[in-house]
């Protein structure tokens, strides 16, 4: 089983920017410890500040990588507004999980909008790192 | 450690209701699951369709119920309207995990804004009945 | 055949309550006229100014009342908020016929969107005490 | 006593168009029906799909035709945009009754909203050809 | 001369919860300030967090209680949304005020609004639980 | 010089309709006051309660009237949504002025709003009959 | 028989500003025209850019000027957001007309209400300098 | 193969009317060069500015002229609020092609929206005349 | 102990203007039983219809009159826009109450939001004249 | 001559995605038959989906490569928020035709506004791939 | 070459309010500053809580002061509300340059639009005191 | 000290396009003027019309770059949508200062809102070229 987990705008930042939101571990921290909790599962990672290069993702596992079989994706902020994105999920037959770090509810009142969700099997958010971890234990369990 | 679910208004007729939507299984047998999948874990549950006893519920857990730790609530379609639970929601000290079984971004207009995540620390959604292990399994390793 | 008329919030006054608008007979008159006029139809009536008690009452009607054919609901102003109501009412498989007194479209505008009436079969409005009457009708003509 | 039937743009075509929605009867079928059912009632018809038509004969029914003692009107799509129609109706004295055959407030958006029904003395919506009936039942009975 | 405080939901928290906005006092404790502060007054007191009890309260005041003169009300959260409340005292005689601890017009922006506040005689906020004593002198001094 | 006056929907009920918004005289009435008002000018009058009958007179006197010199228009609720009769008005080179009897700004929200206004190159309101002869004085002092 | 025409912010440079909309001539050569037209009439002549100005003439015009039988208000910009005057204009007994100078509804989308027109008897727009003469005739004639 | 061209009000002008806009050819110049450029096509052509003949019409193409195949429909500014034309053309089973002369996403903000356009098969816009050519080539390509 | 009373907008015409809303009597009465009332308070008044001299005012009284207590506020209509006045509110150290003599919130759309009330301690509306003497309590008991 | 034709984000599934929305003949085989049907048109081919690599080739096209008389643009999801491509069309000089496959008024809310419509000088939906061969129809007829 | 820096209401207390925002110093120590920087500017200076006071300073220097070669302007509230203050500064000839200390996109919703914007030249904001210089500089460079 | 200009979308057409708008000196010419008045700064400059990178760079200067001290961004349309840019400028630690050419206030309505101006320490607009010049000023004396 290989999940893929993509993650969006300013994500490879985590670690350094705004701690007190984001929390200060890096992403490949938190891929070290995923990849421990799921020994049986292969994690592939791919992250990208450009639309373009995501949509071209979701396409290559959709498309061309029969072994995957989900996709956990944090869009950043390109939930509020890619209908671009939200137009490749949907365009794939995979299940896709969206991921936000912190409790969008709860922020910016542009952010309580996501565009890609509707297009995604399902959706968390608030739970920090540890959603990333959730996201994944579904597909283990589906 | 003791986590109380809490199920709002129709999620009694889980099961019954619109089994394409939300499963056919009861609630119970999913409790029966969630007690053998957490056995370190007391689960209470709580449904009821009235939003005065729900917050009365919440009050109860918060002031007078010194073993529980955390909160899971599906607020069904009050999540859309209950200012009410959501001061309730803030008004306590325990972490509150808002839980819906299907994906309210991907159904009608009005479901896609929850006045209650805001209060919430994390929010999931689309999960069908796993989304509950899941929010569960967030206070177990947090 | 098994009907039940269910009142909502403030109902309970008519008869009391702006007379100019909501007629100066009490419900107890209308429905000794609706039992004569409807022999052959056994009528329930419930009231409740209470949310949740109109959900339980809706679920009691619709999976435990097998010989109920039919439900005619007032709302009153749940009518204008009460999603948890209509999904109530969405959730069971009986023909309700939602009913207003008066004409909701010619009073405030809060009062002209109904967030029940799209999980009703139809909609009357503005017949007075009538109203009931021809909602009855049309289940016994149905 | 003489009761006007009013039907708008398009339902010339019942029992031709989209029958799923509006049922396969013509209205003169229905029209037959309607005068066995209230024998002692003179029915009147009338259908344009010409709103200048309708205002015209609003006109007439309510300032040149004595015998008239109310008026079952189906605005069809004018419901939703026609002030010139609702003013006419508010230029008479005979109480309107306004008739939709399916349940506006369950189709599009557009449809949600009456700019009529504020002119009118009561409203009904969703009992397919049946509200015709009851329409004029509630003549009979007033 | 008596007057009943109605205070609804979580308005029971009174003194634990968020004392930064809503002072630290009980309500019990402010009760007795203002039974001594108005001697010739009894003061009756009721609190629920449901929103159905709370109109069955104001019916009773209204309908059933002659000795009553006036209602003081805060609504809490309901005062956003409850129009079911706003019915209700629209519907008795007696006047009303309404009474928010804090500044809702310095609040989130859903607290702007208050949608029973159009129902009652007057409405004050921001002034702590001094608001009651000024609405009760209000009374007083009718 | 010839100017014609048009009347839309529901104005041929001038004197009949509403007195006390739109005055108890015929246009009949006025029509007469204002030819001897302004011997010098030939002034037509047409009345339609039919959209099109509008715009197919607006394009004759546009196009095959060489004697008309200005069109005084009160399009009625046309006013408030007929984009068809604005076109027809920028489609002619002849100054077009708007008159509305009562006051538009003091009346219901829907009215506030003329969508043919903009076409037109002046436009006045609340003046009663009188708006007819201040608009043919315009021409006059033009 | 008196009337105040009262001319809002801007209206000093009538003749200097943007003469393509509002026309070379100042209003003082307007105002000699119009006393020449109208020699029965006492024209007196108001003009101020602040807000509080006009409120303090349109109170001393309605309580302390008996000779004053109407008022001709060009409020300028403030018609599109000053309440304050519209107010002082619902709080006198004088009739009022307003004008524009320009079709206010052919200009900037924020110029197409008018928050003071519902307070005044009358407006008109666009018919250049000769509005004001059009808002005497009326007085005269009325 | 037989077309039917409808255009709605105003475009009787075409060739008279804002040149800049529409060009200066006549429908009728238009219309020859279309028989001469689709000679194995019948073309029938229906001009009104009458939303009830163009309703009428719709009808009769769709229920009582079997030759037809399919309606290039310019609705003009109907298309932007007649939903009593978008009903007409869901109500049968031809195919329609909506044009607009002109690029009507590039002008007044009220016409960026047409109502009709989601019951037609398709929609162009911004050709010039060439559109009508365009339309009439896809049912021949069809 | 000094407090000021500030009246905007119209407010110089209580007894006067509109007294079915705003009672009979003159301010001038008011402040006299006021000054009774409060015999240990002095208390300044000041009215202005001009938002630049209220403006100078309160700046005044904050910044140059170390005596100054705190401030009783009736902004009229300037409550609902003018954003000045809320900032010089803001500017001061001193406690400020908004006071309204009618219930803003069951009058006219517009008068529904005050733009002031959140620069402000606390607010009251719909007290009539008595509203004064409780914003001065509020201050006394302090 | 010679023709571009872009296709923006997702289209490279052409073919692959939702066949029952766009057809299942991938873009090469209908660029084949475009390059039959006009042989005396040299037709360029780009697609990507990088909104910032389809900004670069519309100005290498306009800018760049004289031969270039026209771009036929499928813009995709970027048609409905991408600013920054409307303003790419809108800087070089070239005829832009923008073509959508689906009938975008007929799909979701979101998709019916199209934001670098207003740029282009034409735009046609709902035609199948059918569209693309009017567009480069409409500029071979030019 | 005479510059004119206008600031509007509260203003004056810079130095005095919310130094966190506005900084502690006084406009004058600003203006010693800005001579200094720019000696062979002459920089009058003019301040006014009064709407009308700076409509009549605007006028007085585009009309009347002929050295005047330009405005910098800081209408502090008014620029979210002041159509009054647009319309004067696009009466005139002369440059006008808008300056807001604070970054007005940063704070309040209802800040974030400035009504005045439009009409000026240019606009800077969130520069502190600095921006005034950065705007004299732009005279001096121009 | 080193400060870096981003200039986004179609700023590479400087000199080339809309000149009318924005001038016809190319981004290079400005440069070297920039160079040449801010000796002592090192100017970087980076263009893309593409999100991602522009996202890349900010990361680049704000954590790989230690002698980079300000960043001056021209976010060309992106301003309007790109949360993701907002979000990328808020991550840093920088002082970011955008930058239009135009008055984005005078030109289209969606032109009116930045996105990106909230996450920045200040903005202008309506400098025309001169507006980058303004904008290293303030980094200079800062």
């Amino acid at each position: 089983m290989m999940i893929c987990i993509i993650n969006g705008p300013n994500l490879n930042l985590l670690g350094k920017r705004q701690p007190e939101i984001y929390g200060s571990r890096t992403f490949e921290d938190v891929l070290d410890e995923l990849k421990a909790t799921f020994p049986a599962t292969e994690i592939e990672y791919f992250q990208s500040n450009c639309e373009g290069a995501i949509i071209d993702k979701i396409h290559a596992l959709g498309y061309d990588t029969p072994s995957c079989e989900g996709i956990v994706i944090n869009p950043g902020a390109y939930a509020h507004y890619s209908y671009a994105i939200a137009d490749a999920i949907s365009s794939i037959q995979l299940p896709v999980v969206e991921v936000h770090i912190s409790n969008i509810h709860a922020r910016d009142e542009f952010r309580h909008k996501s565009v890609t969700a509707p297009s995604c099997k399902a959706m968390l958010c608030g739970f920090g790192m540890k959603g990333y971890e959730l996201a994944l234990r579904f597909f283990n369990a589906h």
